[in-house]
């Protein structure tokens, strides 16, 4: 019932927005009454961290995956995680827009610790960069903390535009956007 | 005093958020009575969209200058365009604030009108990129639809992080950005 209640709630905050959702509207989508709901949660800010905590703790765990491997070169480690966040718009699309949209009604100390977590996810791409600049792998004339959130910004804009149904896949327009950032746009004139 | 009525609203509805303010609101902030607000506006929803309306024409006007130039090469007009997105993130900063959150509070046809200018802007630099490819300042083997994309969500995204008093200005920002975007982040290896 708690993950009903988690799914129905990211379907009608996304719909409707979060504040303009009442723990009436998610009771009576499910048929439930108010005490179920409480049973499982005490607000429904609470409610809304436990879905922004499953977002970014499950993009961390993935990502912390990709940095482990130690098969992997620091590039593909990078194609890997612009891969990670498209492909997270595509398939969680409700919760990322829950995520992006909604911050902004978390309370503290939730919202510090949301923002602590997002900070960890783009200090891990400055160390991917990092680490990639000290093995040549990339350039190191560039500050990492402005190209990680170029890398960031590059992948994350796609939850206002792509469309699953669309000519490219997630998987294509993060081949793309990983050879813009590699091999750049230049031109042979 | 038009004028006057716009700016406090920019103000108010990046504070508080559009629904949020009333009318009540606004004249209360400037002092003045609510037929002046109507002498002006004809409703909230108006005045959103003539914020709307200004930021994104002042935006176009200036993309408009950028590629009417014989003098600049096309690589040069996409870091122009790059800049004028950052600087313009910076120095409107609560029209920005307002212009990216409350879109979704215009009603047609306001909507699509907006939603069409956007989409202009966006075409553009799918133009530059294409002359460019034409003339082999640009490599020629990517979709320019998703290039455009990845350009402004990388430019774009500097409204959530863009801080004026940290250490780096718009225009470096956007130098760096660019180097990424025209040489790519490779390393010697």
């Amino acid at each position: 019932m708690k993950e009903q209640i988690r799914q129905m709630s990211i379907q009608l905050f996304a719909e409707k927005g979060f504040k303009e959702t009442s723990i009436q509207d998610i009771v009576n989508a499910l048929n439930v009454t108010k005490g179920t709901f409480y049973y499982y949660f005490t607000s429904k800010e609470q409610l809304l961290m436990d879905i922004h905590l499953s977002y970014i703790d499950s993009l961390l765990q993935k990502q912390k995956t990709i940095l482990e491997d130690p098969q992997k070169s620091y590039r593909e480690k990078l194609h890997e995680v612009v891969y990670l966040l498209i492909h997270d718009i595509e398939k969680e699309g409700l919760s990322a827009k829950v995520y992006f949209r909604e911050m902004r009604n978390l309370s503290e100390p939730h919202l510090s610790l949301i923002a602590s977590k997002r900070d960890l996810f783009r200090r891990q791409i400055e160390e991917i960069l990092r680490s990639g600049m000290e093995k040549q792998e990339f350039r190191d004339d560039l500050p990492v903390d402005i190209v990680a959130l170029g890398v960031l910004g590059m992948a994350n804009w796609s939850y206002f535009w792509f469309d699953p149904s669309g000519r490219e896949t997630d998987s294509s327009i993060s081949d793309i956007f990983i050879k813009i950032l590699l091999e750049g746009l230049k031109g042979s004139t």
